[in-house]
């Protein structure tokens, strides 16, 4: 059931309680690959994951807690943050991992069960993937703005908005693939736009 | 039903024919908006316009050719062209019509239902939709390139990508407001990237 990539996720230390939430989380992952948001069933993962019932809704309360939980575990473990010391680079690497999520296969379901959801129901889940991802790229930019790369005031949500964007968008809108190439330009267009001060509320 | 926005937008002279196209057009806008692509049905439609089942069915063959023709419908009749005579205001102004035809509840719901759809089903109604507004606004980026405010050799599909997808991004992922700060600065950005000459496939 499991392919290499969800191995590699798991794997790490921790006791019966991490290893309990490993199980249960995988489970949850390939059933939103294999069934999407909307179908997601507590039953399916608990049975998929070996855990009790009980112990699943005892942990996550509902479906969403537990969706929510998938995607904050899931889009943390699929990044990798860049620190080269220098701005552009950043960023280039950055957007090469959202493109690399993007189009594994595994990945690329999952960001689209979060993503392409209901409008009402998906909201608390969306919120959640853009949070956790924004999160863990915020020191990318907070760098930058320390070694004086962007100007003082930039706002920090916006270049990580920017980067992303384009990339999403094709995914999304466009289905088409999403290539290093597509990555090297969204992260150029916002290195440049961010070094020349457009993301300043003020100028913008 | 009609609201004002739809009644200005089928308003317009034609024979007989083009009144039943509209009048089909404009009831399948309300079911979209008010029950999204996958629940839409023609018979629904049908009662709604007032138009015999069998003519919907003869002229646009299912759903799927409808909601095709009513976005290609909605999406030119919501679009101003701009032509200021400078490539950064007319980019301003096309994304200022974006960010309007997010906010407005009526084309919000309508880009809702066409974008945030099954990604199986819905890919044609996406495409359709992209390549409306990509076809309306490639004059601005054609009159650019012809004054030379951006280098030859420029993507015109990519720099009108770049200036909308930060507002859908927005709309869709983040569901946030997507406010004429946020179209001034994804024109911003894309008209600073398009000097540039980022987006020459070269350099990009």
């Amino acid at each position: 059931m499991a392919d290499s990539r969800t191995d590699t996720v798991v794997r790490r230390p921790g006791g019966r309680t991490a290893r309990t939430r490993d199980a249960v989380l995988t489970a949850a992952l390939h059933e939103l690959r294999e069934h999407g948001h909307a179908r997601l069933s507590i039953d399916a993962v608990a049975r998929r994951s070996g855990v009790a019932r009980a112990t699943v809704y005892r942990r996550w309360g509902d479906r969403d807690g537990l969706v929510l939980d998938v995607v904050g575990w899931f889009g943390a473990a699929q990044a990798t943050v860049p620190d080269t010391g220098r701005f552009a680079d950043d960023l280039r690497l950055w957007a090469r991992g959202i493109a690399a999520m993007l189009t594994d296969p595994t990945s690329a379901a999952l960001v689209r069960a979060v993503l392409a959801t209901d409008p009402d129901s998906g909201h608390a889940v969306r919120q959640q993937f853009w949070r956790t991802r924004r999160d863990l790229v915020r020191p990318v930019v907070e760098r930058a703005l320390d070694r004086g790369e962007i100007p003082a005031g930039s706002d920090v949500d916006e270049v990580i908005r920017h980067v992303g964007a384009p990339l999403y968008y094709r995914f999304l809108v466009l289905d088409e693939p999403v290539t290093p190439a597509d990555a090297d330009l969204a992260a150029a267009v916002t290195a440049l736009a961010g070094r020349s001060g457009l993301f300043r509320p003020e100028t913008g």
